[in-house]
């Protein structure tokens, strides 16, 4: 059902990072379920954490950890969210970057644990510290397909990007590894995503890129409007490259052009793979006033599960997407001037159906998997661009049946 | 499918408001489609109306007449909304005001128009003035029930309600008539909702009491979020009992209630009445600091699709409920502190599963039709009250295959 792209058959190695992929049989069988990303001593990391007051215990201790000094590395299990698993769930979480630190010889501080699977149940630590040594054994710059892998729970296929720029013949290279069907799957779905580069960074540049970054992928997705207790969002730095890109701003408008790439495809692939999905749908809002105000208007027409259900219907319903457009809450909106135009076809100007409209133009554009929704303000400059996908009754479907 | 309350098979008149339904062929074949009510002299009218920036033609000429004066009449169509309609659905609903008058001998700016049904389509004011003579030739004050009726849409059963308080010895009757199915057929499904009473209040004491019982009636239910471009909510005082309410703060206050309770009565049937609903759902917070504070997380929940979709299925999905909690962007939440009952149940405490939660007791709970959800913040005094109901198969269904 779903729209995906095509699962990479090759990510670059990013020199300074190591990867390996075992199975811990924490609830899957046959099939690796435990990554371990080593970083070289000097590399730097940024984060971004899910805003639900409700995150799960590896959320906070990562968080706990990052504030603490550089990490060397990540620990990410799939399969159990530990997530609303109160003080025990935490002390597992602890106790996990304990096994990491005996396994590496590193400080466990230095460790930083994210889980994704199932809320509520008791996180198998035995078993993560058991798979750790084997871990730590194969680890390899080039094991970002079968890490890309490991960490998938309802995915139906992985997510991964490498992008590389060169610097006075330099090369600088971006990989990412992202998994998550977008909240599809709430107790699986949480979103996770791991980027590496070997540019030089500071740890408050790195934290600039990495946040522009999601503001404009991550934060641009939605489903169903719901947020995990677990998402998270990783960028390391390991320096190997020695190009520091933030020296000169033609070179960090190439790096984050590169980073951006690779944030971008990762977040599509998510929002593509949601299950129930049967088509893609990019909202783009131009003319607004502000970011904030098209954004507003962008996330509030990609949330209606009515404007969604018609996309599902390939229906060109264009009075929802109007109704929607109209109760985003935008101060004085002249809605005489918004228009209206799906792909290549205006549905709507002057406060209505526009007069060249034809529901047979109508029905062609919405029969495409791929739907781009245009709306103009004409009040200003800013725009915003939202990806999401279509309510199917698979939705209802798998979101009920879930735990059946 | 939906949780209907019964059907009234009686409404109280109101003296001073005469009512009068009639077939005018705007849509529907063999059945009344256009409700005219006139207000003797000297009556009092308030109103809300769409905050939606698209707003339906009949939306924008109602408020400049109330503006203008006190109206004489109200004037409902069903089957066409004029909406999405430009100038000349403008032009058409000044001019179905102007038959108004010519038939009852008032002002165009004493009459209020509303429509309701399908966007787009020009709406038939012709057919509308050649059924107002005979409207007026029925006009009385013991037309609610056939009132009801004449303005459905896809409405299964028609919403209405009485009160009647004493107050020194004297009789004062709220008695009110709503439509719509909760947005749940966006086209067809604006809100109207008209009630009257023959209580004397000043048009300011009358506009408090209205915005009052709206905040905690129709601006607390939700089906999906969406906002139609027509919703209105009428409300006129006769004066005909005689009895200034707002004379004594007790008279005030039972009137207050009594309008509370039907108002209550006609938002909870369009939420129990949306098609595809098969559970009705309460979403009650408490312990919130302020009653900003509780109203958003109630929606936040009330909205959440990941919700629904578990209420649906009868699933004590409790992950996703603490999951909206968290996400409903409280301030400084002490999750810790956060308590969530379904009925007598209680799921989540000291921010995980309660201890003494089974998943047979959740079950148990959740298969009910009628299911109360509290959460308690226990962190202030505010308390907040949202009505909604269940996203099933038939929601997808009835919305992707509605225009079909």
């Amino acid at each position: 059902m779903a729209v995906n792209l095509t699962e990479p058959d090759s990510l670059d190695s990013v020199p300074g990072v190591r990867l390996a992929a075992v199975a811990a049989g924490i609830r899957y069988k046959n099939r690796d379920d435990l990554l371990l990303m080593a970083l070289e001593s000097g590399a730097v990391t940024a984060a971004v954490f899910t805003r639900n007051a409700f995150c799960a215990a590896p959320v906070t201790v990562a968080r706990e950890h990052l504030a603490a000094g550089a990490p060397r590395a990540l620990l990410i299990n799939a399969g159990n969210a530990n997530a609303g698993t109160g003080l025990p769930g935490l002390a597992a979480a602890r106790a996990s970057c304990e096994a990491v630190a005996a396994a590496l010889g590193c400080d466990a501080r230095e460790v930083l644990p994210f889980s994704t699977g199932v809320i509520g149940e008791p996180l198998p630590v035995g078993r993560i510290a058991d798979a750790l040594p084997g871990a730590v054994a194969v680890l390899r710059e080039d094991g970002w397909l079968s890490a890309m892998r490991a960490i998938m729970t309802t995915d139906t296929v992985g997510k991964g990007a490498s992008r590389r720029i060169v610097i006075d013949g330099r090369t600088v290279t971006v990989t990412g590894i992202a998994k998550g069907s977008g909240m599809i799957h709430p107790d699986m779905a949480t979103m996770l995503a791991y980027v590496a580069t070997d540019a030089v960074l500071t740890a408050a540049e790195l934290d600039a890129c990495l946040r522009a970054a999601v503001d404009r992928s991550f934060n641009a997705i939605t489903v169903d409007g719901d947020t995990s207790t677990n998402d998270a969002c990783v960028l390391v730095a390991s320096g190997r490259s020695g190009v520091r890109v933030a020296d000169d701003p033609a070179h960090l408008a190439a790096f984050n052009e590169a980073l951006q790439a690779v944030m971008d495809h990762l977040a599509q692939a998510i929002v593509r793979d949601g299950e129930g999905a049967t088509k893609f749908i990019a909202v783009e809002v131009s003319g607004a006033r502000d970011v904030t105000e098209a954004r507003q208007v962008a996330f509030t027409v990609a949330h209606s599960p009515l404007v969604k259900t018609a996309l599902f219907a390939s229906d060109p319903n264009w009075g929802r997407i109007l109704a929607a457009v109209g109760r985003a809450g935008v101060a004085d909106l002249d809605v005489d001037r918004v228009t209206i135009d799906v792909a290549d076809v205006r549905i709507v100007s002057a406060g209505g159906r526009d007069p060249a409209y034809t529901e047979e133009a109508g029905r062609r554009v919405m029969a495409a998997a791929e739907i781009p929704i245009r709306i103009g303000l004409h009040r200003g400059d800013a725009v915003a661009r939202v990806y999401t996908c279509d309510f199917s009754y698979d939705y209802v479907r798998i979101n009920a049946e879930y735990r059946s």
